[in-house]
């Protein structure tokens, strides 16, 4: 099974709009929460997927299915008070085959916080990762900034 | 939106096998639940399903999709303590158009419980139903009959 190497980081500047280029705008509503198990409904302008989360680590499993428009807002109206809205940006870091990064600029209640992630290949990969100066503070594995807790909470204090 | 009209009860006595006739064997497991949102994981021999049901009457709302067997397993390993296994057979009842009675069958840790729901067109249809010999005490509206609450809590006592 493939493990997710991520790191994720505040962003401390946002790049120049030609770096940015067109961001997608995206709607994330957690249906239900239990145990080791997260369900989220995600609503983009093309199209609307049910994503379920489960376990950690080595047993991580997710689950992730195209659903049409009018039953994923049919799910949405299930999800008030659990929301986020963000509109995703893609960047190509510097160098040889550098990662891309995932800006996320979040809406709603949280408008104004921006966060970037970027996945690697291998851990080792991920360990040799120079994040460049438009980073800011580092937030893996902070859970308090996971999208399920940022929907539910709102921004760590 | 369509309203599921239904009727559960108990079975006092299983219909004869050729009455019954081939049953598809079942696997449920219960992955989330918060609010009015429950999430199922089921396994049959063909196909494997992931259910979102959200909401009460009228504004419930039932999505259901077809998953690959083997993500359908791993979603299964979280669903410990949140089972049921069940052999499921479809009764037509007499009379012209008579309704289909659904039979479950439960095995595991419920072996021996048997329960029969009959899904009806309208509220008039439901109400007007004769329940043949074979059917037992009437469950309908019963929380505790469930199959999450089954698959968690066991039968009731």
């Amino acid at each position: 099974m493939a493990i997710e190497i991520e790191r994720k980081f505040l962003v401390a500047a946002l790049p120049p709009p030609d770096e940015l280029g067109v961001g997608v705008h995206l709607r994330q509503g957690y249906l239900a929460e239990e145990g080791d198990v997260e369900v989220r409904v995600r609503i983009a302008a093309t199209e609307a997927t049910l994503t379920v989360k489960a376990g950690t680590g080595l047993a991580r499993t997710e689950v992730d299915v195209s659903i049409p428009a009018a039953q994923a807002e049919d799910l949405w109206a299930h999800t008030v008070g659990r929301r986020i809205d963000k509109t995703r940006y893609r960047v190509a870091l510097a160098g040889p085959a550098g990662p891309v990064a995932e800006v996320d600029v979040y809406g709603g209640s949280l408008a104004g916080m921006c966060v970037v992630e970027v996945e690697f290949a291998s851990a080792a990969e991920g360990a040799a990762f120079d994040p460049p100066g438009w980073f800011g503070r580092e937030l893996t594995g902070e859970r308090g900034w996971s999208n399920a807790a940022l929907a539910r909470v709102g921004r760590p204090g």
